[in-house]
């Protein structure tokens, strides 16, 4: 069970209003990266998870995005709380109000005139949030890796929006929240490496003779061998069709009643090469102008 | 430039035609996991990449990938060939046609009816493929992650696939389509540990302080203590409300006229807590039935 | 700031695995009256809410509502229990997977092959959770109804899904969330009413001569009169075309150079009346199948 | 069946072109608080209302929602009209027209480039419109009072539109179009109390010892105590696991072969918690950098 | 302004209720080729026109799909109406129910559960409408040409439908709705090619070189020659990089102080293709599990 | 199987880094008139088709198109090269970064912040591609008409944004991938054409009393009659309700126990047109500010 205390996880001080600073903090409030993504992402992971080590780690580590999702929320609507006033009472002066939410780097219109200036479970542009963006997919050995993988997502997001102000106490929170992504993404480290052997994950091996080739789809200028195509890892291939050894084509055993509709349609729908019809886009054409029908 | 033989990259060898099992297949052509999620991940962040080893190797995947999509797609075409004359004639028999696309296992009416038995861009329960999975962000080390991440997942998936189809052909192919994940999780792999450093992702380091601390936000029987929360790599603490020091409280200057404004709304928009108002509720609940305004 | 006990807020005793079920549950979950849909509104509303009372309430409510999400996650988790090691090992046979994810009333394939077996934040068709669910504002007058009327709906969810199951533990929890939400429906009513006056919502008052009028836009054999559209609170109209008086069209400044482009492009694009084309429908009719270019 | 005359509902007098302003008004006309979601909204409930009075009002209101959709497609449409012209002729200054649709408070490249400067049925933010908006359940003591949630949601909008503009033809037609909502909101009031009881919704009644409840799930400074959870309608409980007076745990009776599975996997995938692993990041962190493999 | 008539376009006749039947409608209802789809495509159109013949097909055509929608609607309404019942009041028998909603080829849970057996604006696999399928883009020549597909669309959607469905009342009404789809589909061939010239759509001309150019990028057996690639009408081409007979390279001049910064980045994110570091993937492959970090 | 030659279709030279034009550029990257989805369209179609010639064709232009996502894609990573520097090693002002960000008609702070300055699988407005913009259906005659009219659309997007540039370079590369679209359109044509008969779609033929039949829905001032509307292609009639002669009424045969049901939740949700109830929004007026519940 959830509870709450008033208090945030972190003391949130801003300086002045900005609702267009507010729109870019939104990246991480409902953006892919946000903190409602990895909450989402820990917490759907604990509910199914059954090794008590890492179920209690993802509850932890839910909880606490939960409690920065409130941390970068409350920014938000600091960094609102002007705009709020303006939106609710009206203002005298039409044009102002308009220049306010359109004009001068300030594209908030979606926060101030759908969202009466309130956080707004978007991204920076305004895209509500999906859970098309949580990639949990019930085995230990990738969610871990995924978990990895948004931690260092969220953790540069942070590192670019505390580049984008220079609003003491924005950037100290956000340093904040973005130093929690790194701790959090050492965890998650630790957890995969404590589960042995972990690669490849899931149970079924690879089929050796494709396990460790590289193959050299793009050619031209630019080819270059690393680690990642090099012996003793790989074993480098030029691009190949049918590289089982087949005929590279598809087949499948097709019934009778079936095969017989099958060939149906293709007569009814076949092309003839042979044609050189007139089209539509003939008749349209310039030249084609004059040509009408004679009854 | 991309060009294309249409000899496939790994021979698609069909034993029936089985709509039910095309749809599940739709999970790797126009799921999360799949192919078309795939290559987009890779071809996006080749087209900004500027190191020549990570842009070469990123284009190969790609073109690779592009190349499983069609893989998979045939598979789907293949065993959806009975039901696509099916729906292109129409049969005599309306009830075996209705009871063909929705019963017995086989919930494939949308691939049908809407699709006309053709690969769809969707995943196996028909949710529309969304740029919302490719989860690219521009920074090498996060990019790389979430692409070794990707490739663990697509692997699961099309091991579950595997695990789901007793058809030999099919087994084959989709054996080799998850032993190439298994390939190109450890070329990411090679390509991230050879970018030194690579963690902390980004430029900025995290704040000292509250970079090896772990908060133990879940309480309760369960805890657990392991390497992802014990020393000597994380500090463990109990959570904590204002873990700066602060009050815990958020705080923003306003200007005056805005204040002005806020106070306004307040007013108008205040709650009585001294109130116990007749509601809609109460109006609504059976006892409430007789209430009815006089005239 | 939030924690967690890891004990739920209500005890579930679930009586035997059924995936089909639990994708039913789903509903509220990941759907739109669910859980999730619920916390993410008020929580929303809670960060933008200056009113001591409302605030304090939202919160509470929100985090009920976040501890309901682990509740009905949980009996999803319960539910797909014995799934979830059959998807996680493989199973020899096949065919009986299959059959399991899809037949007989279980198309359960989406949260097997693609979640694991874990509790997926989509509907109970697989559609994944949007934040165009949510519908707060920012408006106290409004974001109450809106709260109103999402517990109504969400406690109808509940009443339909514990019609659809004999499993007493499973009814038993539901039967409890579903209560919650009448409890909760009936502090938003307390909170509407206790903000006098709260209608009209919002500052501007209504144009007088359109308050309370009621069109009769549809015509024919089933219009009734009621309270909703009769004296003493509506003037009943027909509809009508222009009823402010006007003519009913549309008109706009253009600035001079802009009118030029508009005609030009309207000659430009212009449709002749008086021709009767030759078009690509006819090209392609049987009749037309002779037409052909000649060289 | 649904007839249309040309002239409007409300007679359209727009002062000048302003596509910003027209990007504005989008919000009511494809935003989830504007008309299509209204029309649509109030036409699937009509569709299945079997009450006469109720399936009269529905598609009274449905229908001139559509006509109320037509005025505010019209102003966008109008405060485009010089967009338009030069979207479909060019101009000679690409510099000025890449000014006209990015610059100086008009975001409006989305409308003019991609939807040529007609009305699209997108929010102001370029957000298509999505069927989540739509919040029809099937249960009219639901589905009435989320409609007059959405009636005084849409009132809002509007007012917060009137203030955004100084046009006196634009505000007088938004100002129609939002008395219109309160009109329809005070439909669906009467409309939902002349069902006796209405209040809970649905059949099922609450189960009493948790239908009076408020639970103080959120602590600390703030705490407010109001008609929303005092005595006499509520029970005030501070916050508590396991209300049912259980354990607060999920169980769940599993076959025993599924168990067998179950442990395989727990097994297979365990984490070790007295490990302390080397991990990817420990690998990329920069004193690891010399770390490399040996031959 | 929009009116509406309570009589249908067409009289609907269902000869039994069914829900799996009800769902496969929902195609034509919310789906990509459905009646909404078409209405708003053609209404958004008719707002932005300015010829007035094709402005008034618009609105006529689009008026008559909102008609259509209303019918098949009123089919779903018809055949879900036994259930809509049964939803509403509950059953005794619970595993009755369930099986109701999810067993034998009647997959319409979310019909029911969600929308209480109204009809939903989804398509038939619960997918919530989209503006996303709208296609307008506000300019006539491609508008019309989109609209003559989308009733090709519409009509195979239809005739798909009709035969799945042995009940005579819903076939004629299905029959009904497909044969406007090919006269509307007429309409909009007629006015387009009233409008000459109408090809090439716009009105840039094509670069001469490479407007009748056809390139093989596809090579393999399969390779055909026929209308669409043949001369006169077409030059045919091996595929070829860089066809403006340059380097097929990207260039961009950078400012000196963007210079710094990519060196700088491009520095700091250096892959070394010399190296053969340990990776995260080899910590977790089985011979590595005895790798531990020793303090 | 694709493959891929590091040298592009068409060399791209771009004059100077424009963040604010890159974003434009999105429109035919990651926008529904784009690139990837008409690659998409092509290639899925290429799966199912069975014809030689058109399978032939559909892979050869869907590779063209991949090979013109990577032209445009290319664009967009060039306009931004510049901010990409900037992105990822910040800068000291990051008051300016802001305002590089948000102002001056460069509203690119999503594909900055959230991609780093790659090109993202976006519109010009953000919003992620979806497969709901393929309308592939599976049937020759509609999707060679759907691909004829998508190509005109993807015309007309290059067009309009041609006419927003003065860079020559840029202004080139989108001639020629504009002057393709028109190369595509031709041969889509005529493999429409080459399939004789190919209208009406599909093999159903229309009820002949409807197929020719034009219904005047709209009625008023500006009826128009042209081609579309006249003898000798169509009769034109007036709007009519259940033009099958019949009562335009809607009905089903229900069974009894369901019949009960039905009139039992009748019953239950019945209004009472009698009434004229206190309604919820009646207490909330500012007369109804005195109402309270006494004890």
């Amino acid at each position: 069970m959830f509870s709450h205390n008033k208090r945030l996880q972190y003391t949130v001080r801003v300086n002045e209003c900005n609702p267009g600073l507010a729109n870019l903090m939104l990246e991480q409030f409902g953006g892919p990266q946000g903190e409602l993504a990895a909450a989402c992402r820990y917490f759907t992971q604990y509910l199914a998870e059954d090794d008590p080590g890492r179920k209690d780690m993802l509850i932890d580590i839910a909880t606490e995005e939960l409690s920065h999702l409130e941390v970068i929320g409350t920014i938000v609507a600091m960094l609102n709380k002007g705009a709020k006033g303006r939106v609710a009472e009206g203002v005298n002066n039409a044009a102002q109000l308009y220049r306010d939410i359109t004009g001068g780097g300030n594209d908030s219109h979606l926060t101030q005139v759908l969202y009466g200036g309130g956080p707004a479970l978007t991204n920076s542009g305004g895209v509500p949030w999906t859970a098309a963006y949580v990639d949990t997919i019930g085995d230990p050995s990738c969610d871990l890796r995924s978990n990895i993988a948004a931690e260092a997502r969220a953790k540069i997001i942070y590192e670019r929006l505390v580049n984008c102000t220079d609003d003491p106490g924005v950037k100290e929170a956000l340093g904040f929240l973005m130093t929690r992504e790194i701790s959090h993404q050492q965890s998650f480290e630790k957890a995969l490496y404590s589960m042995q052997p972990n690669f490849p994950p899931g149970k079924l091996p690879g089929v050796p003779q494709f396990t460790n080739v590289y193959f050299n789809m793009s050619i031209g200028e630019g080819d270059q061998r690393g680690p990642w195509n090099k012996e003793p890892a790989f074993e480098y291939r030029e691009a190949q069709v049918a590289v089982d050894g087949g005929d590279g084509a598809a087949s499948v055993r097709i019934q009778p009643e079936d095969m017989q509709l099958l060939k149906q349609a293709a007569t009814r729908q076949q092309s003839d090469p042979q044609s050189d019809p007139v089209t539509g886009a003939m008749l349209g054409k310039e030249e084609g102008a004059g040509l009408s029908q004679k009854h």
